[in-house]
């Protein structure tokens, strides 16, 4: 292992540390072993390691516990790493290389946090997670969810994803689902001895072409849902009317309608097609009017918005925890070839949870 | 080698011992040994062998030449050869077995003919290819077009594909185009930012599905022509906008346009889409106004019809020999598992072409 981490050094360095250790998701070990030794160091925190996922904790007794959460792993690197710094041209410091804003910004402010807060006003649980950006069933959150809920526990929860270093709350919930049209299948010369499937495709993508997503009021945030048809297959050859045309929906609902809310929903507007449902995550409320959040918001200031990707802030709401995203970074660059992150919002972000906290 | 085919004998005979060669398309070699052996037979006859294919001439010097073809290849077997037989509730005999509609029912009916008409009113050419099931560039009279097309030279001229011992004239072209539709990606909580590809396939599918088809009359047949959607794909992940949607469209246009024309007139259809031709085959006037084919008419009897699938017609049609299709058996059948043929349609083709040609 080399350089130990610094949490209690320069907040930007240890953002391009985080980035020189390579954790596309499946290889955090090393990533969760230097940030396990490098919390250990602090007396005020009680590390726990289980897998990948790192935990640190401060037991303070007091009334309220604010979990603080973050993931480890990376998507696959694109020659971007090690990590390099630029300047704008405003003069402010990028800090460029995989990771940047998703999340290694996050996983920074949270170590140099966790370090410096000795004596935090209300309790912290520091979540160090891994697999968050591959298959659900490998989601390191989730797994310690099932395993030991426990470790979980809290009144209020911030994930550090990217957004700019505002305050997003809540996420909007997905749910897939699958029309399967048919018809009859004839011979392309005599098509009407047939039934054309894909034909019957034409009135389903009108309503979804001219449908108007509704922009939905939850505890003072907007969200704006969308309805749309993301795959689209039909027809086995060039001389044959296809019998069969499958449409694939993906509809993403505010975090005031539950799942089976979302599903009759769109079973309204989708009303007479055959609809299966494939797949469905419920969202999560912003929480905002809790007195944790209240607090947090007026340390942070700015105006809150809604998050409509699905984050996982959605596994605290399914447990009862509200929940917001916080972090630096913008997330249109998440995953991208030339993700980065300015040095001011890990700042930011940093002395806004100090702030809060303190 | 097995049995010697018998052309002269019984022609349901003939039929069963055809299908009980097996054939598919690439594996045509014994039966084109066993067609050629059996013609070679009969003075009147002079038989040519090139590759697979096996050509059987009069030199009667007639003042016109008919060219009577037929493929010696099936589709592969599906557990139906060696052939049988069963009675139908009216008594009439049924052959069954892979190819014993298309097409060695007019297999057996042009061996029988050609070996019975030693003196015929006008010269004939019998054609036997190869590879007509598969790939256009296998197909072996498209070979033989091409290498020597001398030996196709004729007045009119008979394919002998099953058509219920009908007369069916020409045949309709058929063209194949693309329409590529492009949006913009997106991630789809966030659908707004782009444009969704496969929702603007609504409108086609709509013009295509309440497009009506013409019935276009030639020389006295009414084609009825189809413009159908054949294939559909769009989308690549169950959160994103989809960028691109491709409509293949398939239209089967009557034989008084050229390929130019129709390609015209799709294009007027589909006004404002991006259309790329990907395929274009020239249908077949049904050439009935010849005299050739007015003796043919007079001699087989009831009333012709059009032909609405593509068929090697059009390669006479391409060389300038007016075609009709003419064969026993029941189109719909051909390819089918429960593939049969009755007696006594290859009874009636053999005596028809027999009254004719005599």
């Amino acid at each position: 292992m080399s350089e130990r981490l610094d949490p209690g050094g320069d907040v930007v360095e240890l953002l391009r540390a985080l980035i020189d250790i390579e954790s596309v998701s499946g290889q955090e070990a090393e990533i969760a072993d230097r940030v396990e030794q490098a919390l250990s160091g602090y007396g005020h925190l009680e590390v726990l390691r289980d897998g990948n996922v790192v935990l640190a904790r401060t037991e303070l007794g007091r009334a309220e516990r604010i979990v603080i959460a973050g993931h480890l792993d990376t998507v696959p690197i694109a020659g971007n790493v090690p990590s390099w710094t630029t300047r704008d041209s405003g003069g402010r410091e990028i800090i460029w290389g995989r990771g940047a804003c998703d999340m290694k910004g996050g996983i920074a402010v949270q170590m140099s946090v966790a370090a410096s807060l000795a004596k935090a006003r209300h309790d912290v649980t520091w979540v160090f997670y891994d697999n968050e950006e591959v298959e659900e069933y490998r989601n390191g959150l989730s797994r310690i969810a099932r395993e030991h809920p426990d470790y979980l526990e809290g009144d209020f929860a911030v994930l550090c994803e990217p957004t700019n270093a505002l305050i997003e709350g809540g996420c909007q919930g997905t749910l897939q689902l699958q029309v399967e049209l048919r018809g009859v299948a004839a011979h392309s010369a005599r098509s009407w001895m047939g039934h054309n499937a894909i034909h019957d495709a034409g009135d389903l993508l009108e309503l979804l072409a001219s449908y108007q997503p509704r922009q939905i009021e939850v505890e003072g945030l907007i969200y704006r849902e969308g309805l749309n048809a993301v795959r689209i297959s039909g027809g086995i050859a060039g001389n044959v009317i296809p019998d069969r045309c499958v449409i694939e929906v993906n509809y993403r609902f505010a975090p005031d309608k539950s799942p089976a809310e979302a599903e009759a929903y769109v079973r309204s507007v989708l009303d007479g097609y055959p609809i299966q449902v494939t797949d469905v995550a419920a969202g999560a409320r912003p929480g905002l009017d809790k007195p944790a959040a209240a607090e947090f918001l007026s340390a942070v200031g700015g105006q809150p918005s809604a998050k409509f990707g699905w984050t996982d802030v959605a596994r605290f709401s399914a447990m009862g925890i509200p929940a917001v995203n916080f972090g630096p970074g913008d997330p249109s660059k998440a995953h991208a070839d030339d993700e980065f992150c300015p040095a001011e919002d890990v700042v930011a972000c940093r002395d806004a949870l100090i702030r809060w906290l303190s």
